[in-house]
Order: C-alpha cells, then sequence, then structure tokens
C-alpha cells in the first residue's frame, strides 16, 4: 500500500481538503521553534473527536505513525515529524471549539486546538482566565500533552492540577474514545486515568477535548527586583516571601546578568531598571497579585510589597544586595525578552531543568565553577521559575565556534549537564517541556529499567500504533 | 498449605512480634468506623519499605489477600477484611518515621503510617503544615490511597495535588519497589505513574512512603455564617467571594439547618449562632486566612471580611438574607460537629458525593422534593465543601423503623439517589471517601466498560496477587 492510497482511503474519511500533501503546505507543520524539521508523509486536520478516532483507527489498521501537533510552539521536537518521511502529522489546530464556559464551576470545556490566547480572550468579559503563563501561545491540547509549567506555576500549579478532564482517542483498530471528560472537582471513584494522557507527548493516545480550572484574573498586581546578597541568599528570600505575603505571591522568576545583559542588547527599546551599565550578577523579580482593586482603608499592593521590602532589609540575615519597586509592565517585558536576547546572541544549547528549590543555587554555582574547565569559552545564561525549582539553563556559544561542527560537541555537553543534574540532583532533565524526540536518549538512558517496562506495558496495552514522537 | 504454616513463613519475613493472630489483638484491625467488621486471618504489622516488600513477595506467591490498612479512620469499608476470614490486614501504621522536612522545598519525606497530626505537630516549628483539613487524623499513606480533600481543597487542591513522590510496593513475586520519590515540582520526564497508586485504595500497589508538598501555617483567620436568601443565591456568593477576596479565600461550606439542629442537640457546649431557637433552612460558613499578621496600617481580616459583606448586603441580586461574622473556633466547632450530631441522631445512611459546584444545590431541591415521594420519613441532614462541589448527604431514618430490618431498603435507597447523582447530573458517587467494598457495587454499576477494562489490564499488569478491598 503506498501513500498515495493511504491518501485516498483517509479523504473519504475526513474529506479531500483536510489533507495536505503539497510541500508548500506542509512545511509550516515540519518544522518546529528550535529544529531544523523534518519531512511529513502528509499532514491530516481534522475538524471533531470523532474525525480524530476514524483517523486514529485507519492508521492503527494500516501502521501508519502518526505524530500529533497543536500549535506546533514546542521546543523539544515532540510536534514534528523525523527527516524519514514516513511520519504523518495530525494537526489539532481545528479542533478549536469553545463549547462551554461555566462561570460558578469556573471551568471552560475546549477542543484541543483552542489555542490558549483564544480561550484567554473568551474568558476576558467573565472575569476568569486560565492561568497556566507562558511566553509561547500553545493550543490546549499541546498544553495538556506537555503538561505546561511557566511563570505562575507557585501560586497555580501547571497544567495537570488544572484539568478536571478530558477526551482521548487510542490508537487502535476502533480508535476507541476514552471519555474521561468529569466536571467535578471531587471525584475518586477509581483509577485517574487522565494522568496518563497528560504530559505523556501523545504517546498513549491523542487528547481531543478538555475540561479545564479557571481562575478570577487578577486585579491588581505589584513587582520588584530583587538582587540577592549571596546566592544561599535566594532561598532565604523564597521562603521569607511566602511567610510574610503568601496569599499574594504570585511569582519568583530568577534572572542571571548574562541574560539580562543579552535582552537588553537585542531589544534597546527595553529599559535597564538597574540604571546605566550597572547589571547584577542575579536578579530576581517579584511578583504580588490579588484579584480585586483596594478598597477604601485597603493598602494598595505596592505599598504592601513596600513594606515587606523593608522587612527584608532589616532582616539580621542581609539577605538583600539591593531591591528595586518596578512597573509590573516594564519589568515582565524585561523577563519575557530574555529568552529571545540569549537566543539572538549566539548558538543557544538551552536545558529545561528542574530541582528541590534548595538545589537550585547549589547547581548554578557548581556549573559555573565546572563548565569552564569541561567546555571553556561557554556563557551562562540561565533564567527560570526559581519558585518552583524550575530553570532555563541556557549554554551560549560564539555562532563561529569551531567545535559546533562537531555533533559529538553538544551531545557530549548534554550529556555532562544531565547527568549532574540527574545523577548528583536527583533533578528533572525535562521540567515543563515534556518529552520530544530530542530527549528520547535522555528518557532512555535516566528511568529506571522497571518504569520503563511499565511505562511499555502501559502504552502496548492502550495502543497497538505508534502516535507520538516519542517512543515510551 | 495452612495459615498456620503461612504466619510460621511470615514470621521469619518480619518477626514473632509484628504479627498479630490473638482474636483480642486483631480485633481494632477488624472493624472500621463505619462497617460492623469482618475478620482477618492474621495482621501483619511491618516497619518499612523493605519489610513490605518481602511481604508483598511471599503473599503474591501463595496468594494471599492482602488487605492494607493505615489509620482505620475510612468510611466506605477500604481497610477491613470482609467476614471470610480468608483476608490478611497489612497495617501500616508502624512505618510512621518523618524521615525529612526541607522547609526551603516546602515538602516533607513521611512513612505511610505517619498520622497527619504527628507530621503536622512536626511542622509547626517551621511555620508550616500539611494543608489538608479534615475531621478524621488518618495517616499520610492512607490520606495517599485515598485521596482526601476536605474543608480547605478550595484553597490547596486535594492529596493528590499536594503530592510529589511516593515509593508503592507492587503485588508480585518480587514484591517491587517501583520508586516515585522525586523532590521536584516540575518533572516531565515521562509518565506520571503516581496518579496510578493515589485514590486507588492500594489495588495496584501499597505506598509505604511519601513526599509532599506543604504550605505556610496561617497566621490570621476570619469567619462568617451566611443565610442565602435563595438556593440560586449560594451560586452568586460563591462567585462574588471568589472575585473579591480570591486570595483570601480558603473554605466555602455549606450546612443544613437539620444538620445544625442535631449538632446543637447532640453537643449542649455548641453555642448557637443564630441566637435562641432560629435555625435556618441553610448556612453558608465562610473562611478567609493570610499567612501573616497584619502589619502597620494594614486591615485585620476581619474588617476585610465587614467590608465585603457590605458590599454583598448591597448587590442588586439580594443574594443575602442573613450575614454575622463569628468567632473562628466557634464557628468551626459547630461546623465539625455536625457529622457526629448527624449520626447520633438516628440510623446514618450517608452518601458522599460531588457535583459541578453549580449543581449542588439543583441537587439538593430536586432531593427534598423528590425523596418524600420516593421515601417517606427520612430526613435529609446534608452538609459539605459546596466550594469545591462537594456534598456528605446525610440521610436519616429513625433507629426503629422497621424498613431497617429490610436489606433491600437501604440498597434500594442507594441506587435510587445515586442513580440520580450520576445519571442525571454527572456527579461522583465518591467525591474523596475513596473506594472501599462499600462502593464496589456503585464502581461495577457506573464505570463504563471500556474504562473498566483498562483499570483491570493495568491492574493485571503490575499485580499478580490481590491487595486491596476494591476489585477493580
Amino acid at each position: 500500500v503506498t501513500n498515495h492510497n493511504h491518501i485516498s482511503a483517509l479523504e473519504k474519511i475526513i474529506g479531500k481538503e483536510n489533507i495536505l500533501t503539497d510541500p508548500h503546505d506542509t512545511a509550516p507543520y515540519e518544522k518546529g521553534w528550535r529544529d531544523d524539521g523534518g519531512k511529513a508523509a502528509f499532514v491530516l486536520r481534522p475538524h471533531n473527536t470523532n474525525d480524530v478516532s476514524r483517523i486514529l483507527s485507519y492508521c492503527a489498521k494500516n501502521n501508519i505513525h502518526i505524530i500529533p501537533q497543536g500549535a506546533n510552539t514546542g521546543l523539544v521536537s515532540g510536534s514534528t515529524p523525523d527527516t524519514s518521511g514516513a511520519h504523518c502529522v495530525l494537526s489539532l489546530s481545528r479542533l478549536n471549539t469553545i463549547f462551554h464556559i461555566d462561570p460558578i464551576n469556573r471551568t471552560a470545556h475546549v477542543g484541543a486546538g483552542c489555542k490558549l490566547s483564544a480561550l484567554n480572550a473568551t474568558l476576558e468579559e467573565h472575569g476568569l482566565y486560565f492561568p497556566i503563563d507562558l511566553g509561547a501561545d500553545p493550543t490546549i491540547g499541546g498544553m495538556l500533552a506537555t503538561n505546561t509549567g511557566g511563570g505562575r506555576f507557585l501560586k497555580y500549579g501547571g497544567v495537570r492540577e488544572n484539568t478536571l478532564g478530558l477526551r482521548a482517542i487510542l490508537s487502535d483498530e476502533d480508535g476507541t474514545l476514552i471519555d474521561l471528560l468529569h466536571p467535578c472537582r471531587k471525584n475518586n471513584t477509581g483509577p485517574d486515568l487522565k494522568h496518563l494522557f497528560i504530559g505523556t507527548s501523545g504517546a498513549f493516545g491523542i487528547i481531543t477535548e478538555a475540561l479545564v480550572n479557571l481562575a478570577p484574573l487578577p486585579q491588581q498586581t505589584a513587582t520588584a527586583l530583587l538582587i540577592p546578597r549571596t546566592p544561599e541568599s535566594v532561598n532565604t528570600l523564597l521562603m521569607e516571601m511566602e511567610r510574610r505575603c503568601g496569599n499574594y505571591f504570585s511569582a519568583f522568576e530568577g534572572m542571571s546578568g548574562e541574560a539580562i545583559k543579552r535582552a537588553l542588547a537585542h531589544s534597546p527599546t527595553l529599559t535597564n531598571p538597574f540604571g546605566r551599565d550597572a547589571i547584577p550578577n542575579y536578579a530576581i523579580l517579584l511578583e504580588l497579585t490579588r484579584t480585586w482593586t483596594p478598597r477604601v482603608g485597603e493598602q494598595p499592593l505596592t505599598d504592601i510589597l513596600e513594606s515587606i521590602l523593608s522587612e527584608l532589609w532589616a532582616m539580621p540575615e542581609e539577605p538583600l544586595e539591593n531591591a528595586l519597586l518596578g512597573d509590573p509592565a516594564k519589568l515582565w517585558a524585561l523577563r519575557h525578552a530574555l529568552s529571545e536576547g540569549v537566543q539572538k546572541s549566539g548558538k543557544l544549547i538551552a536545558f529545561d531543568i528542574a530541582f528541590k528549590r534548595g538545589d537550585v543555587m547549589n547547581f548554578l554555582m557548581q556549573m559555573h565553577k565546572q563548565l569552564p574547565a569541561q567546555f571553556p569559552d561557554i556563557a551562562i545564561c540561565d533564567f527560570g521559575h526559581i519558585g518552583d525549582g524550575g530553570v532555563h539553563f541556557n549554554l551560549v556559544v560564539a555562532k563561529d565556534d569551531p567545535r559546533l561542527s562537531d555533533n559529538s560537541f553538544e551531545t557530549n555537553l548534554r550529556r555532562w549537564v544531565y547527568d549532574c543534574v540527574v545523577r548528583e540532583y536527583n533533578g528533572s532533565f525535562s521540567a515543563e517541556h515534556a518529552l520530544g524526540r530530542k530527549n528520547q536518549m535522555f528518557y532512555d538512558l535516566y528511568t529506571p529499567q522497571n518504569i520503563k517496562n511499565i511505562n511499555h506495558k502501559i502504552k502496548n496495552l492502550l495502543c497497538t500504533g505508534e502516535i507520538s514522537a516519542i517512543l515510551l
């Protein structure tokens, strides 16, 4: 059976206009944000759960390997085909219906292809939002498949904690619908199977609809930049903030001086909050939010933050080198400019890693000490969500560095960093980008054999066909 | 092979002093809070994960059916043996070590047998606690196995959302240890298998250790009682509270007048907050908390709550019939007295159910309308966690009601209520008490066949022996 036959058969299932075969049309589906792209046999664009079921049934019967794709904003090659040309992309982007918003339950029932921005725009009139804060604009299905975290995890948790229910289609001859679209916040009537589909990049089944938790929109925000006196001070500041204003605390983001420098260099419209050329080695962006505007007699959040900063200044441990209140829009603009600034400053080798919170600064100090000896001339431009232990550990090499022509350079570097993260710190080699082809070898390497065996058996139990870029 | 042989063999594994066989010794392990009790072949009391592994290995090889038990505070016969005398109780109560408290990560690594009260007592000096608020004092392992929710779910989520990692032992010939004791808050390196063990009452494996999330201890609390003008007003009040003081909002508990009456009658030391004999049909206990005491210039929480009540009074929808601020200790004493007061007022037939939040009052109104016609002379004494859609729907029949001698009466009543909950409202027949022998028939009845098949296959994939009161 050739691709041509498959295409004819699939056209009968979802309509000719919903299958892309022309290389010009398929190109946007073949290349990710941070990969060189592969080649898709063809691209399928179904409109609803039922069509996905019929597609997966056909593909399971015919051994067609499916790569599910949302907005294709992932960073680990989880949504793009490899270069073989044998895999087929299943775009969920047309399953973008917002079926129902329930303001009393604070939930939304949406199609997997609905974009985060579209959902939040619709929710605004209800004073609600889906409280996962990201730089990108992924689909809700993609967010579930990768269990995204983001910058306000500290307050709201990640996607997993904000999903009440979902529908998924298995890759089997029936294209079985697993209907877990339960609207209850409390439900203990058996194994909670939705967790098999969240964060598994489609390997166990393809999420087509979700019922997600919403939060009241913040109405007031206050932000500050803290310069910790020592790396240890970062932990003190984090704990003290939780104790002294835990109810308001919504972000505690670390930014290395190297990353800030590159952001300022790349985006001349940004203002340097530290004034002139003074850039600290490390800064913390702190955010307080609340769901209302101050009432008569109630302090604005900025005043509260100011009081807390005075308290931190007065601590005998002296955790602060400096602290400045700043406009939330400007400080977040700087924070959000870090990623592109770092990326544009050279060849980026990025690690999305996590630790228990107290280990973040220990790991960074160790890297600053050991990396130059092992791999000289590499800039450490980290930033991340220190409040939840997540680090975007970005290494930047000059674009003309001759080592880049040797494939083993990046492989060895990655292996050396991850070995430290996983083996020395019991950390995570994928904090919030989930699994894609880029992490396959690290999944293979670091996952204990008995866990791999269980994953593999569950995969075989649920699916006869392959429906993911990652092989479990 | 007789029990005698098994006991000798198991004595060699964990020591003679850790096996109970005398009926006098085994009795406390055989009867639950709300069941008449069964009969255990014997009771095993291991001290650590390794002993549990050796026990489960032996039992899997010898087809011994194990019932895991924590503090035996469950309400659905999930931790007690049946009357056959063929099952053996595995008490986890001696795995009560608090291995490590990490104040920076806000986590505790504890043995499954550690009691909630013991953990919280140890955490107090760190200004932290495990934020699951319950009337009972279960073990942490029991809480994970049943995924308990409680009264502050609204703010903190349940046990599932507050578990970072765990260790579990499978019932197979090796007594395989599944080590998922990961300390990271963000970790997306494959399927999150811990969710197979949380809320499954031991059916997939026995949790022996857990790494749980902690929260800063509240330092200030304010409470009020609201009397909603209509059942619909309850939803308005809930949404308005989240919008107007979401950051502080920690409980929204519904209490029926019938339940309040019985609590006051049973506990003469309680004061009636409504004064004299006036008891409303329905009241809401509202709680605000924060992690600090007010600073200079900052309003006490009580003043804030008072402002919000004025705002609610002024709403054109007129959601309030009455509202009164009250001492948190006194109001919570009333709330916590409801369960026993109801139980002591007759024969209790209890339902732990959940709905999407907007359906709670609709369901209650429907029951008040339909129950008397279907099943006359039954008092509806509900209370519950309306903020998360959970309802303790308690029906009370006079103890001398002749219908109680007919077994089919309770069965028919249960079936009639659950049919309404599950089939008319898409609600949950077990909100936060999880599964036990008491819900087996409802799991069998309401779980879709393809979900049951998956559960059963996962069970067989993980375990060769039976290690739970519930059969999946």
